[in-house]
């Protein structure tokens, strides 16, 4: 028999909470053998949710959680107030052993402060990064990091970059990932103090592939694979991204409906168009991990529909599987005996 | 008759110099009375460029300046070095009261430098911002600033906001501009220490529109006019865009060349389409202005075209009549006096 890997969905995340959740939960089931998932939140709720579906019962569990944090509140006190909400109660799972991963649709800032407080870092971490997955011409890259961690040093860009490349590798696929650093220049000498002093720190990184500042005009053409930023700045294209894909959509809409000619062209081109866009949709993948932990912690869109969630567990086996905490782990030992030499 | 603008254009600089900015300069002087232009450059090939054109040649003058400064080279060396370069000279004709603008698609960082060099900033700007146009929803924002200050202080932001609120009020004609501040959240207290600083800054200064915290998302769909930053974000939201709008489009003509059936769509909606992406163009309203200094420096594209130069220069004109740098000034000393208070 195989190992399952034992994933926690927080059944009372997201705008479509719990139907979606529990619908992505069973869907996983139905697809993977070495899977076992644990729904948590209001138990009543997510059992009248269950009775719709059919699943292998012997690999599901529920585990109740009274409590929900809103998108709203304040995260630290969210954690700390409302023990017996589903992310709390979901994490503690984590960090007791008895999971390996923990999925949410819910407030992003009160999964990035649990994260750190209740699964807490893997030994010698100094942030963990939220790292979501953007659509380039090439593929896919990993922005990283658009966590909570603003105002951070060069030693915190250089971890992102060694975890950015063993997720790359190992989950994604890629060989060897190309590490780009955000700067406003190509050159070496261009930008501030920060990247600055980055810059050097990457080029001594004998572990991974560093191929120099990237523009952030060059990342959507996929010239790398994983996009290196401190939280801000990361911030900014995550969501800048998503504006201005949507704004052009809507102009294109609202252009190809200004005359009969351009309308009948629309109809023709829809299908094709549909597929197009497709191909530039990251939530394919599962959603953002939060490297650095010690267990898994994957942030899903707050609108995130089954699909996702789906994709998100088995993003959370491979996660498993390939033993990237033990390869983090490894790696970050390395780090520190370089830095003794 | 009327007062005359003087406006220098740079006929050395970008890719297609000197035939574009010589070739815009004409346009410009064919459609205003008002304006006297003086090119920059080699003289024997402005004048080889001049030859084929009509224009009135009492409201064109040449200024020799023997050398180029290529994109290539270190800003401030070139500056310092090249005192016969076309950017040199026409910043000094500008710097002695010779002239009222300075036009330019050469090198970015060569014509920052200059600007704060040679141009001088206004008594009691700390930094002189690069402030271009970007592409909404709604019409155009102002991005202020995407120029070389680097790791800004908070008090640089306030005049951004103000200088800002200035120019789009009188050159772009939006009445009590509204004013966001670029951060990962909406709420007062989210932000990196930089903007947690500028938040309440910006809160108190009663003679701007200020509109709160902007999130990158909303950006392009037009939910504020003048969109604050410092310059590290200012770069990357600037070639985002860029970056997104060309990477989706080349998706889309890639996605419309897949079938016949949207092969036929594409070609019907293809005027459409021309028509939507030129309203999403911001080079019908000149380049980009470096505010805050004794006269007027505008950069435009490296790849400007004719018509981008001959709205610069009206651009230059109507900055001049506006009086900008005199309503700036104005704004400066009250600033003062409030802190005085």
């Amino acid at each position: 028999m195989v190992d399952c890997v034992r994933v926690v969905v927080d059944a009372m995340g997201g705008d479509f909470a719990p139907e979606e959740p529990v619908k992505g939960a069973v869907a996983a089931l139905a697809e993977r053998e070495d899977l076992h998932i644990i729904l948590v939140g209001q138990e009543d709720v997510i059992r009248r949710e269950l009775e719709k579906a059919e699943y292998p019962k012997e690999r599901l569990s529920v585990v109740h959680a009274g409590e929900v944090i809103e998108t709203g509140e304040p995260p630290v006190n969210a954690i700390r107030k409302k023990k017996d909400s589903s992310i709390v109660v979901g994490m503690n799972l984590v960090k007791k052993g008895e999971a390996d991963a923990f999925i949410s649709s819910g407030s992003t800032g009160a999964v990035l402060v649990g994260g750190q407080l209740i699964v807490g870092r893997i030994r010698g971490i100094e942030r963990p990064p939220l790292a979501p997955l953007i659509p380039t011409e090439r593929g896919m890259a990993l922005l990283i990091d658009c966590g909570a961690n603003v105002d951070a040093r060069s030693s915190h860009l250089v971890q992102f970059a060694k975890m950015g490349s063993i997720y790359m590798e190992n989950i994604m696929g890629v060989k060897t990932p190309k590490v780009g650093l955000v700067n406003i220049g190509a050159e070496e000498e261009k930008g501030n103090a920060l990247v600055k002093e980055t810059y050097p720190l990457l080029k001594e990184c004998k572990d991974i592939n560093f191929t120099g500042n990237v523009e952030a005009r060059d990342i959507p053409a996929g010239v790398c694979d994983v996009v290196v930023c401190e939280a801000f700045v990361g911030n900014v294209i995550l969501k800048l991204y998503e504006g201005v894909g949507a704004t052009m959509l809507k102009k294109i809409k609202g252009g190809l409906m200004s005359s009969l000619r351009s309308k009948i062209g629309a109809v023709l081109i829809k299908p094709a168009l549909k597929e197009t866009m497709k191909a530039f949709d990251a939530t394919q993948y599962g959603g953002a991990p939060m490297l650095g932990l010690n267990g898994l912690v994957v942030k899903t869109h707050g609108s995130a529909k089954a699909g996702e969630i789906k994709n998100a567990v088995f993003q959370a086996i491979q996660f498993k599987q390939q033993r990237i905490n033990e390869k983090i782990k490894e790696n970050m030992i390395f780090g520190q005996d370089k830095q003794e030499v």
